[in-house]
């Protein structure tokens, strides 16, 4: 097949470099563009490094930034992968499939639209048809969205023991890596040798998030799930890896044992399609006393292409007739570009692309 | 009035050295002695330093380390103020009972016997007379403990809402600083960049031990509170000040305003009878959007003496029926050596001492 | 005495902020404004703290932050003790001389300048007579400059031992706290478990400003000292505390005992003087192998208003005929607005305020 | 070929861990026992993983530590490396060279035997014919050692620049990773946000090593190089690669230009004989501001069995007649087992394994 030609938008950042480094080689798809604000035209990828131990070509790090010019893009793409900032995704994403664009998009400003998906393959892949609702769709543009990088890590949990315990209370504290600020982001003065209990806007986001990621489609809306949510977030001295702590109620009270073994032998939607970018494993459940851990199990997936994909949860005990664990995800990957990039292999799986 | 004799055990680590600290220049309370392992006989308590930015006097960092011996110790001190590791306290303390030494303890080997007192004078200060249960009471001997650190940050919040709106339920989860572990404690590559979600033990003490500090005593014992607790503990890179997220169920369904009212015009016994280690204010709430932090408040409480004996309450919300916050505490001062200190200022004004 | 009434500028910042804390009870300045860029204007100090672990008044942090004004700034301060970014610093600082404002600045806009004195008390105190070559001195207008942080720490033990054996040459090479960037200053993905090795223009500025601190008065103009440096800078993740390597060859080729004792034994015009923030021993040495350390030796200073006022030195050794050693000072206190206090302090002293 | 099979001792700690990663699908060797101290027999290895972000094939994971016994082992290896303590290793490997084994060891214990090559193989390549005055090697056993992870990666530049424009003085500060220290190593109490100037015989280690390693064989033994060094050495808060900062001075003198070209374009005898581990090329010039830096490139070295194995060079500087740059290396993979996996390919390729 002929690969798709995508544009990456926001490169300088940490979550358009993600994208660039896993479409290195992708099957799908072809690199055409690097965009990003005006303030980086010209510039060479690698001038602006922000990934660390990356292993970037040299091809990749010598292509230019160009300005985002959804017009210019247009012509030369047929996928947009957007780690923009929400001010400046809304309008740019907006344009971008009025002409033609397939954008998927990690930024925050569509993602409650009532047309536009809020989509986790494994998690809820027939949503990705709402897109058949969005005014462009008939001149082959459209945005699917990917959930926020704390609200993605725990949906997966979440939903496997929903549809097969019926979840009914989740007590969410969150342990969020600095990369999920973007850069500059954190100040180190901040946060070296700290805990922040504060990230803007983010208790609200995964709460609302979930209940759409979560819920069902009905005459072509989302009805949000009812699961009540009490969500804590913080910010810890960590580069890449949220951490979350839950405690679960459900309606069939599952024992231990039951919810290790439905977490560890889930398989979704795209690894029966075998997408390149989907972990064999979506949910890897891990016994030791002390896991998960950001720096030994962020980067857990296979194969290669889907490092960092894999969602791991460990120290799952019971407690009266709730559930404890905690739930590890890499937060630029699968929480971040990784989830896009799912998000567009699936569509080119439903041909929608 | 004359200063009473008092010895330091286990002087060479945190939890020790804190004790030396808030030793020097007390007001009832002068240092006799520092004892350790046989290891560190003989050592200048300088050439063992830990605190980071300490301000001992030249006079203590002179002082010698001998060999704890339970009989040399009684002959010197009326008092001692234990950091002793778990394993050695068990055994040790008793003996220091029997001799005749009232014993102050940070470690956990006790805290759960019948006749031993859990206490945090600004929750239970009358746990105290449990002492008189001791048979080695008589000959002036007996054991105080105080609560794990992780326990006793938020036994004070809990139990001053306890009081006033019954609280039904906690979920819990911790953010605790490694000078909780000890020295060496955790290994720099084990922590650095990291998030260990198990502290070991760690969930049942505080669930066992909030109980027990928040019980009742009917016919000389205590009966367990029976608030339901749920939590999940994890270590995070940061040096000193314990940070834990709440969500509480309240059978009067206070407001924030009542809640953040109540926390902070609370004054509990030490307040009352003015002990010297006593914070004037024993719960801060801040209404910045971002605090409690360890970096900017681990030393809350004034007057000096007091400095870190401050529990501190910020970003208190209220969902549905349930009440979020956050709560920061000293580990090594609130939840360990300063608490020690204020219970046993708590003795002398009650004259057991 | 009447306390002089001074303003900060730059108040909002890492050295700003500093300078409230000196302040606050001094025994010859009063604080009569803070001062700071127009974003900030109307804020409480206490909305933009930056310093952890503070121990600020409550009427210090409940101060109002004005926009910096030269005329009304002179209208309400005899003395400004600016923390301005140096693009700002320059033309302001010389509008306050202009108003009759003596200026004791951080900031390295005036630095060179033939008759600004780049003062140190300890090192060349004699400096300070350089004020009388500007024009503005005849209204009471002038400024005084302070060295670059990483130049302050290392000046005191190179200008000792120059006097005592004749320095001819010194390789340095840093490792910078993140203090010494300012706030927001470097990204936390930058530099958490990591370190850059480029601070922009630190290298230049340690071999000016040191041959200029070294150097001696003829005719009313500094001859610049002839010693050789040679230095690399770093920045480490430490908050406060610059450490320094130092080889050294020196005419007399002294013998370590030599060095450490010359080191120990000096005490400078601030300590003859007795000035409030003049540490008592300017130079600690340590014996210890492994000391100084950022933990436990940035705040090496006595009396408590010269904390953080002493460098420290350790591991001295000899190797051939140069001289090894590391070097310590707290970055924002001796080589920042610790600093800028003890120079007005010897311009109080000398009546030149 | 059929493949050499080899053991790795010390198996539970860092080093032992980097061996595991690099011998999994090697070309030339195939790994057949891990061993270390009785404490870890019948352990998985994936119970004691110590290694961020690893690659381990669950093969790898699940084989059982054996305890070190020098028979058991040249029953079933040909090679050992070694990862030991040197307390151990002295003994240890003396043993298995008895038996008829090749041990090439990263431990200190042997590296000064005037008959023992310690070995970079870029650098001095000959001093592998040093073997053949060991009394063991009849039998096929010999020990080759590796130098300390600080002076390998200096070693290869100054060696080169030795070479083309003789080196006369290098004075040297390290900045050490705390993987440098094995496990557990540095408590994090000890190294957060801290940097400690002080690695125990470290700077005798690099000034002694560097002298062999650049030393000439003549009449079958090492005569040592004249070169004047000059090291302090400290550790940082950092995981993975040691950097240091160099200034150098050199007979003849170079321009920047002429030491960047030099370097750059250095090729060894690894390169020349294409080994595996040989990075294509060993020493990289960076030429921006701000390079190298541990979290950017210690992983530098192409093709993948390389990683980690080319040594950075950047900031390359010229002031008065002598050169300061900053150079980095991975301190546990070319300063350590990818050190000892290279010498034993050249030993494969010079046909004495």
């Amino acid at each position: 097949m002929n690969k798709i030609k995508v544009a990456v938008l926001g490169a300088t950042g940490m979550i358009g470099q993600r994208f660039v480094q896993l479409l290195e080689g992708h099957p799908y798809f072809e690199l055409a563009g690097l965009y990003a604000s005006e303030r980086s035209e010209g510039k060479r990828l690698g001038e602006a490094l922000k990934i660390r131990d990356h292993t970037f070509k040299e091809e990749s790090l010598d292509m230019r930034i160009e300005t985002v010019d959804p017009v210019a893009i247009a012509r030369s793409s047929r996928v947009a992968f957007s780690g923009l900032p929400s001010g400046v995704a809304k309008e740019t994403e907006a344009a971008l499939a009025e002409e033609g664009v397939a954008v998927f998009s990690n930024a925050s400003s569509h993602r409650m639209r009532e047309d536009v998906p809020l989509l986790i393959p494994e998690c809820n892949p027939d949503h990705l048809k709402l897109v058949q609702e969005q005014s462009t769709f008939g001149n082959g543009g459209f945005i699917v969205t990917n959930a926020n990088c704390s609200t993605t890590g725990i949906a997966l949990p979440l939903k496997v023991l929903d549809d097969a315990f019926g979840l009914d209370m989740a007590v969410v504290s969150t342990y969020q890596a600095i990369s999920g600020a973007g850069y500059p982001g954190v100040p180190s003065l901040d946060i070296m040798g700290n805990v922040i209990p504060f990230i803007g806007g983010e208790e609200e986001k995964m709460e609302t998030e979930l209940a759409k990621v979560m819920g069902t489609i009905q005459e072509g809306r989302v009805v949000a799930s009812p699961v009540q949510m009490l969500v804590n977030c913080a910010r810890v001295p960590v580069i890449d890896g949220h951490l979350e702590s839950l405690v679960l109620r459900m309606d069939k009270d599952p024992s231990t044992e039951d919810v290790i073994k439905t977490l560890g032998e889930f398989r979704g939607e795209p690894q029966r399609l075998g997408l390149p970018s989907a972990p064999l494993q979506p949910i890897i459940t891990r016994s030791e006393d002390d896991r998960p851990q950001p720096s030994l199990d962020a980067y857990a997936g296979e194969p290669a292409r889907a490092r960092g994909m894999s969602v791991v949860v460990g120290r799952v005990r019971k407690k009266d007739n709730y559930i404890k664990m905690f739930v590890l995800s890499h937060n630029t990957l699968r929480g971040g570009a990784g989830g896009s990039v799912l998000n567009a292999e699936l569509a080119v799986s439903r041909q929608i692309l």
